[in-house]
């Protein structure tokens, strides 16, 4: 699809060019696409996917975005218990490739789409759709506790500079969050962007089911933004064991990790880091 | 509740420092909480309400947040459609007040939770619930495009910074979303923050609710971050004629705006902004 961005004409207002009768001028801007995407889910046969969730999503990596949403939501635990997803047409004319339909493998039960497990997500959002607050919480099958990874402090200050530099349409929009996968050597594994923090993570863990690489044990997470419980939630379901962040974290997510085992990076800027738990993993600082 | 921030012990690496032997350092970080705040909507009568969604929220102005909630989302329309709306206990002991209790007036139809129409919201999501394309959008009962409202630019470019001197908790956790709803003369009038930027529109909406002030006729809704299709929408269904990000607009953001016939200002910094649509509502250019 690819169309990650697009062209709108713009007014653009500059009150320090007033002096020179140019303070509107009109030209073009380049901005994040954000369409909705529904997610279908079911058995095999015709009609037999229901509408499990809509997002509202930058178009791009659709089929891992729907992946990496049901892994982390606990609904599949890998590819196997996917039999096909494709990309179809839903009531729109022409064709927006905005349905995800995803054929469950025989005897993977179909999720209940009852009051008590609906979803919505918007741009913003990642697990929407339940009703009680007990439901909010997923259980991960990995033990990332165990995991025994350990970062140079040298290398983890290194990657937020190169999650930029590989996100070329960061700088023409300034509206799309990263996600990036790094090696315990700081290699980039995978980037992926979306104008929703959640989905540019969920993009990175369908690549990664896809790819057959979980639980990612042995890996960092690195996002654009702050770290919020939805964010905390989707790295452990997926095994990562830190997420690092480039601004805040929220309480919920610092007690998530700290509950997982997992190691929780914020503030990651220039050479400093604020390490919320798991501060084992951080070597190179004494 | 005022539980808006709280504090936790970090290790704080500054790989600058490590020559001092002092590279991490245990220091006290200010977060920003979130928690979830379930939203109980139905007629009067014991066990009468039904969870209608769950949102990642800071806590603080929660009944502003569930009454902005229902009326976004077009499932009241005014104060008189609410009988009464408590905090109150969930199943936590002690009370976590993390329970929004809305009982209808008499005679307001409950909310249909279906499988077609049920919500939870994260930290960062604001419409939620829907599991079809068609159900994302809502129609608001206010024509926006009639709005005779023009702001001065000289006006409009000075309300950022309105905005973040009130911001007290800002400064102390950096992870607040603020939303500031001002006069066409620049005054504000209300602002509200929180973790996700959809719950800080919603709390702004839910006072404007209870004072009976909407529509938002003649009123700039001001949000510290990006301008999504969501946000969008919250402010048409307050009927609020100019919606101002400091940060950009998604493609779907602008055209609903262009459809609302409201004016979407992207990128407002220091002297300048992006006018996408309705820029008659912006004078002094020229």
């Amino acid at each position: 699809m690819g169309r990650a961005t697009d062209r709108r004409g713009v007014q653009r207002i500059d009150l320090d060019a007033a002096g020179d009768g140019r303070a509107r001028v009109r030209r073009q801007d380049t901005l994040a696409v954000e369409e909705p995407l529904e997610i279908r889910v079911g058995p095999g046969g015709p009609g037999r996917r229901k509408p499990l969730a809509v997002t509202m999503r930058t178009p791009g990596d659709d089929l891992d975005l729907a992946i990496g949403f049901l892994l982390t939501e606990g609904l599949i635990g890998s590819a196997d218990d996917v039999h096909t997803a494709q990309l179809c047409a839903g009531a729109d004319t022409p064709n927006t490739y905005n349905v995800a339909d995803v054929v469950l493998a025989p005897g993977v039960p179909p999720p209940v789409t009852d009051v008590s497990r609906n979803f919505y997500t918007t741009s913003s959002c990642g697990v929407c759709g339940k009703a009680s607050i007990d439901s909010v919480r997923t259980r991960s099958r990995f033990a990332v506790v165990d995991d025994p990874l350990v970062v140079p402090a040298d290398t983890l200050v290194a990657l937020p500079d190169r999650l930029r530099a590989a996100q070329r349409a960061f700088d023409r929009t300034g509206g799309l969050h990263a996600a990036g996968l790094f090696t315990a050597a700081g290699e980039l594994v995978v980037l992926r962007e979306d104008v929703g923090r959640h989905n540019a993570v969920d993009k990175v863990i369908g690549w990664a089911v896809r790819e057959r690489r979980l639980p990612l044990a042995g890996h960092v997470l690195l996002v654009s933004g702050r770290a919020s419980f939805e964010l905390t939630q989707k790295a452990w379901m997926a095994g990562v064991p830190l997420l690092a962040a480039v601004s805040a974290p929220s309480t919920l997510a610092v007690e998530l990790a700290d509950e997982a085992g997992m190691t929780l990076v914020g503030f990651l800027r220039g050479r400093t880091m604020n390490v919320y738990t798991g501060g084992q993993r951080l070597s190179g600082t004494d």
